[in-house]
């Protein structure tokens, strides 16, 4: 499959390149533009997803599901060419059990919901009791210390649906803080509107934090249409609900980061890095979140390593676990901080399989021989290169991003994203083959472009730092 | 409220009516232009399906949901101004209970399903065994008895979309005949692809039917996304999947279809029958089948009982019960066989709530002074009068169309019916104010000119029906 690969990679790089008296730099853009056109017709990926998602299926992090997807990860992998490393890290890991809700009164109705990763259970039976409905978290914070003694606090405001994410990300405060926020407030359990913009009766997943000193209570996510049924109800009168959440802790689990690479053939020790995470929320089989980006990455992966020869610096694939869990980005660091000096570009792509639209490089890249190659390859791949920098990675690579890894980013179309993320409706067939297989292209033009250019992406945004 | 929507309709009455020297047939016509301009500009029947689907929320059929709606619906419909009784019939219920189920083997995951409607349950551990996969239900038929004994059947057949539900209608008996074909070949449970168009994890539910004189075996929907995973897990190798179901049933049920009547102001024996079904499944709140029904007929019921007389023929608003345990149609029929020759015309509306697009009126109706007239108030609500006549009624009012009452049918948009139909997802937020709206003034137009004109339609269909 590789050797067959291979043949198919250098007919288009000879086939773009006509011209035999062509300098090293032409020969680079030949080789991207080729890696480019051979990833758009190629399904690789889409079929390592499909399998991804159909034979392993959800791998909640710490769990054995996750650990089976390792081990087919590092098969797959080490069959695309790569030499295949596992990192192992401790964490605390977190399952499901029973969750359920109604409402009580006025009339008896099932509420859709999802515990909170990291959610405390409540009793087996469940808790009953009033609850007090605020539209926007705002209302929440105004309501005074012991307002809500014995109640259930539900905030029902809804996050915005936006291209890029902004949206999410300004609503996470309600999933992440509001607990404790409510306990503080004296509630017995917390409840609120899926961080999702879909109207489908599949309540969003995704972590807690609580406070410190702050007593730790039951909280959940509900489906859009039940936050508008409470909303409803509780502007006729009082509403009880009763809500049953018996999730799990286990302090001593681990999880692990799974890495392939691709040598490099001049600097090995230089590194040009790209992830995406392979532990999934378990309502869904992680198709979009994050199985796409996996596949993005390792389709990279097996197309460079197939070249007639590897780029200068090493490429390395890596697929994070935990990062649901929020162990992923500071377990790296950690264990990698002593090599980020040589880390010469890191990028992540975790948001869905939709089209890449955006680029954005380093710091002063975009203006470079490096950003006027990568950008004459990116009109047939309707994707803008932005003269601004990327300024943060995602969560798995934000640690390194602070340790002065130049980041590279990518914008995918996001629109619907948050229909889907973090619901049992993340399956494989939401996944279109064309929007990932564009997805691989772009990265592996850059990717490839990014280890064999003699570019220096840290001292570039250095100077472009300066005044 | 009432008083206030009199002056209103009048108001609208005025306004369309210049010519005081209009003959009898002009001041019906511009009663019934006036009454349609009146609805499409009212939101009261959307007030009502927000409360129906909020206060009272789901109503499975001879439970103590539908009984609480039938008390909910009497109140409503006589503060709209009718005259209001209920008839009650007995019925077998059937609730569900625990149902879930997953793929066992080659890997744990979940399976999302709903019981049919009248499933028998498997023990209360479930059954667990081999998943045999038809990819479509003739393969099932194909296979010999014997064939699956101590298997799981499953097919995977998926719905075809149509805009007006045929693809519905051609895939039912994978559902309703489904599980006695397993049975006769000697399964032990059946599954299928809900017969729904979307892509969600969300099962659709339904009734069966067992055949007589073949074994009972638990059956249940698989959802979309579901059916594809034991698809595509199939093909590799062999699949072991647990199932859990445990309804139950009850005997001695009953139901009631509420009755809201403006008695005719000259022939008050004479019917103009319009309804909708007041049941629904339990996963959603009934939202789109059939509270939108129920809200339309009610809200045609409510502007012809605010006109200032009464049309000449009996205006009758039927909420029919337990039409999705298939009891409505029939026990309507056997009660009402005997003025059936008084029903001078007969209408359902249980397909959503979108815009109507067509109108079939009853055979040689369309031809006739009476199809002329409410042809000329099509236009404005962009709504076709089709030639050809409605030929029968859907699943409330069958029987009395088989009786010889003559039927009108009006088709609704239905791309997206069946992506919600029968699901946890049919809830208010899929509803569109301005489309119910639209509807409730068609058929308010139509009704009010049925019962208000001398045509005799049946005498009509007659006529019709001779070479």
């Amino acid at each position: 499959m590789v050797a067959a690969l291979r043949r198919f990679v250098l007919a288009g790089i000879l086939a773009a390149a006509p011209c035999l008296t062509a300098s090293a730099d032409d020969a680079e853009r030949k080789t991207a533009e080729g890696l480019a056109r051979a990833a758009l017709s190629d399904d690789w990926s889409y079929k390592f997803l499909e399998s991804l998602t159909s034979e392993i299926g959800p791998r909640l992090a710490g769990t054995a599901a996750e650990a089976r997807a390792a081990e087919w990860a590092v098969g797959r992998l080490k069959a695309a060419g790569m030499e295949v490393h596992t990192e192992s890290f401790p964490m605390t890991a977190w399952e499901r059990g029973v969750e359920t809700a109604a409402i009580v009164k006025p009339a008896p109705q099932r509420l859709v919901l999802t515990a909170l990763g990291g959610s405390v259970a409540t009793p087996p039976n469940g808790v009953e009791a009033e609850a007090v409905v605020f539209r926007t978290y705002a209302d929440l914070l105004a309501a005074p210390p012991g307002s809500l003694t014995g109640k259930v606090a539900v905030v029902t405001e809804r996050m915005v649906r936006t291209e890029d994410g902004t949206g999410y990300g300004m609503a996470n405060p309600i999933r992440r803080a509001g607990a404790s926020e409510a306990a503080k407030r004296g509630a017995v359990a917390y409840l609120h509107r899926s961080l999702g913009t879909d109207t489908h009766r599949l309540a969003h997943a995704g972590a807690l934090n609580y406070a410190e000193g702050v007593a730790r209570i039951p909280a959940a996510a509900l489906a859009n249409p039940d936050a508008d049924q409470l909303e409803r109800l509780a502007a006729l009168g009082p509403v009880t609900v009763h809500v049953t959440l018996t999730p799990t802790e286990r302090k001593d689990a681990r999880s692990v980061t799974v890495v392939g690479e691709i040598k490099g053939r001049e600097k090995p020790d230089d590194v040009v890095l790209i992830g995406a995470h392979l532990d999934s929320w378990d309502l869904g089989t992680g198709a979009i979140d994050d199985g796409a980006g996996v596949a993005i990455v390792a389709g990279v992966g097996r197309l460079i390593a197939a070249l007639p020869q590897h780029p200068k610096r090493t490429v390395r694939i890596v697929l994070f676990g935990a990062e649901e869990m929020d162990y992923s980005g500071p377990a790296y660091e950690k264990a990698h901080a002593p090599e980020a000096a040589h880390i010469m570009m890191v990028g992540e792509t975790d948001f869905g399989a939709r089209r890449v639209y955006e680029m954005r490089l380093p710091a002063g890249a975009a203006d470079n021989v490096f950003g006027r190659t990568i950008a004459s390859l990116l009109p047939p791949l309707g994707v803008l290169l932005l003269p601004e920098p990327a300024r943060r990675g995602g969560s798995d690579i934000q640690e390194l991003a602070l340790e002065g890894v130049p980041v590279v980013s990518l914008s995918q179309h996001g629109m619907d994203y948050f229909d889907i993320h973090h619901t049992a409706d993340d399956t494989f067939d939401k996944v279109d083959a064309a929007e990932l297989a564009q997805n691989v292209s772009v990265w592996t033009a850059l990717t490839y472009l990014a280890a064999e250019t003699d570019v220096d992406f840290r001292a570039l945004a250095n100077a472009a730092s300066k005044p």
